[in-house]
């Protein structure tokens, strides 16, 4: 089943990291190459059986056949260019990121064979050392083809999420971002304010309820302070309508409005059934 | 071990069951009778054996030990003037609601032997059949005794917490709503607008991320609403705060400031860490 012979993984933290798990215990690669700014990352990845050796300069991208750029997002874009000229003609080079327009632009121009992806997995935790495996068995990957995609890049790609056990959606790089403004960036965005707004003697106070919608306030807040720069628009569009949605719930609040309040509660309560 | 001859659980829903269960399992209770305005609702509680019998009228709170009244806010209210006349003269009466200053200021008037009890537990899911057996286990219980609280009813239902498995914190019914409207309420609030504001078509569209920061979402609209009606005032009070908080994550992002944000969420990692 190798679909591969070489993959270079740069940045193998979580992501990066539960990738090259995944793509040598299900043999789609020959070998896996893991490249990181902290080499103890890689050593870790290396130990943790996710690549197969630890990349020492970025020559080892000159004959590979994928490359994934699993780093944070500024990083991403910074990266392809000095990639660009060293790569084979026919390689494909993904990347992981959780905003997806700008990456998109850059890299097209830059990078024949590329192909924007998102796998909606991952953790608060970083570094491979908290992945669990198979972090994308039964996740959704939304990919992001341009008109300029090659057929077969795009095929081998959706076909590589697949074995690894995602369910490959297609996005533009634009939709992606206004729907992951929605659905990501701004839970985190209030799960961050949320946690701060508490003061620090009643936090003992609490229970499951607060666990869980500030679990993601954990998350890494370099990675989280790009990724909301990078989708600083639609971002800000997101939280304009979540302010209305709140401002609607207080005035029913503030008037005592029962009924009002009960309907509002169980619109959310329809919605979340969604899920 | 045995507590009590006849306790009396009045509303066996989610957390009534569960007390009745732990009362049985643990032979704190002699015998347990449970009452519900939906006799299925009770009825449910005596298969899943969290009662010995589903109580038909209140009469049966007139040889009562113990009463613990587990339904919605509002009408924990009303049924307290409904047993008063009827129980005991040394009957312990205790409710278990999310809001306490309301239930202890008319509670106190009417029953002698009433302690306000919170315990830190449930979930957003309602009813005996989502009880996991012993959910007050290494929970918090907050207690809320005034001036006018008996010692021997405070230690008696002390020891009853702390044998069921939960730490016990005594705060005043002001201080309790106070710290609970940022540590329950707030997330409420901010999960039933957040889940709210997603367009239906991106729901799809999203990780665990989401799905734990709107699980709450899902909690019952009528309770919800009156627990939120409860403590209205500190509930807009701890909004206000929160939305300033938010406002200046929002500033800075407006600004492209990263080091304020990277800043901010830092803070919010660091306040994450200590719960």
């Amino acid at each position: 089943m190798k679909m591969f012979n070489k993959v270079v993984i740069i940045g193998t933290g979580l992501i990066g990291g539960s990738l090259g798990l995944v793509l040598k215990q299900k043999g789609l690669a020959g070998q896996v190459i893991g490249l990181s700014r902290h080499l103890k990352n890689a050593r870790l990845a290396k130990q943790a059986g996710a690549i197969d050796q630890v990349g020492t300069s970025l020559e080892v991208v000159e004959d590979a056949d994928l490359i994934i750029l699993a780093t944070p997002v500024n990083v991403i874009i910074s990266m392809a260019s000095q990639i660009a000229k060293r790569i084979k003609k026919d390689c494909l080079v993904i990347d992981v990121g959780s905003s997806k327009e700008l990456i998109v632009a850059g890299l097209t121009r830059l990078l024949p064979n590329f192909l924007g992806c998102h796998p909606l997995a991952g953790s608060e935790k970083k570094g491979i050392i908290n992945s669990t495996g198979n972090i994308f068995k039964d996740s959704v990957c939304i990919i992001t083809p341009t008109v300029k995609t090659k057929i077969q890049t795009l095929s081998k790609i959706k076909m590589l999420w697949k074995k690894i056990g995602a369910q490959v959606v297609l996005l533009s790089a634009k939709e992606h971002d206004k729907a992951l403004a929605f659905t990501s960036h701004l839970p985190h965005v209030l799960a961050f304010s949320l946690i701060s707004s508490i003061p620090e003697g009643y936090l003992s106070l609490s229970s499951s309820g607060l666990k869980d919608t500030t679990r993601i306030a954990g998350s890494d807040a370099q990675l989280w302070s790009e990724i909301f720069l990078s989708n600083r628009v639609n971002l800000l569009a997101t939280l304009r309508i979540f302010q209305k949605q709140l401002a609607i719930l207080k005035f029913a609040l503030k008037n005592k409005n029962k009924p009002q309040l009960i309907r509002l509660l169980l619109l959310a309560n329809a919605q979340r059934n969604k899920l």
